[in-house]
């Protein structure tokens, strides 16, 4: 194939991308061949932006342009309420429902023998060592339902046993408007494991 | 939500790119965060360089690096033989398939009156200035079955009528290894009124 070294290079380094395949790959480079060499450069320096400014907090390991991200710093948050979370995008998620208005704790992954992931991989100890301030009262595990997130917060709850903590896990059952009918049964054995009382 | 203002800057810059909704652009732009350094400068640069180097080939509009691509430089190409393509992506697509010995030319899109693109908006005028070229003896439209592929085709065919060249379309039909009960009729359509004499 004949075409510009250029461009191979560019769809090569776009197909490192998560989700993105050689086909759009190169219908993205295609793009940004037609794009005003300004919106280019603004993009790059975007990318570059990010890398350069944004770093992980000091405290929960979210993302943060100083030392401390802004939900740390903001003393109108509940510090006794800390939401564990796998990666610090789940932050960006669970903020947009409102729902926490505690702390959170980024674990920068999940429990995981076969990948060769363990507990030592992952900020735990920076867990343990927070939750051993008396002003935490309540742990919320919120980790995806897999072999690797149940693995992570038995673990977890185990390991914080000794502090006065109530340890919990967000509720894994049957989406907001599913049909029971069309639910996996992993789903429902969830659903039915976690009944609520009325 | 509290997040990061280089965060969302890279993220609304990339859900401009084709096929990119706002949930990959931001899964993209995580991935982007835990890329090492270098990595993300290299594809900065990698989009920079694909806008600063190449240009449109002076002779039929693909990519090129030099004022000429590699395709029309290329003497062993048979230059009485050209290949109408839509954009230069396509004449990637083609030459992956080395099905065409010729040359190319772009046209820069498809007459389209709903849209407001008349002939005068695409490379026309440089396709039939070509081939008064008594060296050209066919031009092969390859260009898609579409209500705006058929109104270009039949354009280019009317303009081109004068000359001593051929003009000829790709055949359009059932794909290969598609099964007859599954096409679309559109497509049995355009299978039957062009069938090959055996």
């Amino acid at each position: 194939m004949k075409s510009s070294q250029y461009l191979e290079t560019l769809v090569l380094k776009l197909t490192r991308l998560p989700g993105i395949g050689p086909k759009s790959a190169s219908r993205i480079a295609f793009h940004v061949l037609g794009m005003p060499a300004e919106e280019v450069e603004s993009l790059a320096r975007a990318m570059l932006d990010l890398k350069r400014h944004i770093r992980a907090c000091a405290v929960c390991g979210g993302i943060a342009e100083a030392d401390i991200c802004p939900i740390c710093a903001d003393g109108s948050r509940d510090r006794g309420l800390i939401c564990v979370v796998e990666s610090a995008k789940d932050i960006i998620t669970i903020e947009a429902t409102g729902a926490h208005q505690g702390v959170y704790h980024v674990l920068g992954g999940l429990i995981s023998p076969l990948d060769g992931i363990g507990p030592d991989d992952l900020a735990v100890s920076s867990l343990v060592t927070r939750c051993s301030d008396a002003a935490v009262g309540e742990v919320i595990l919120a980790l995806n339902p897999s072999v690797e997130g149940d693995a992570t917060a038995m673990y977890i709850a185990r390991l914080l046993h000794p502090f006065n903590v109530t340890v919990s896990r967000i509720a894994h059952g049957l989406p907001v408007g599913a049909d029971l009918e069309f639910a996996d049964s992993a789903t429902i054995i969830k659903s039915i494991q976690g009944r609520v009382k009325l």
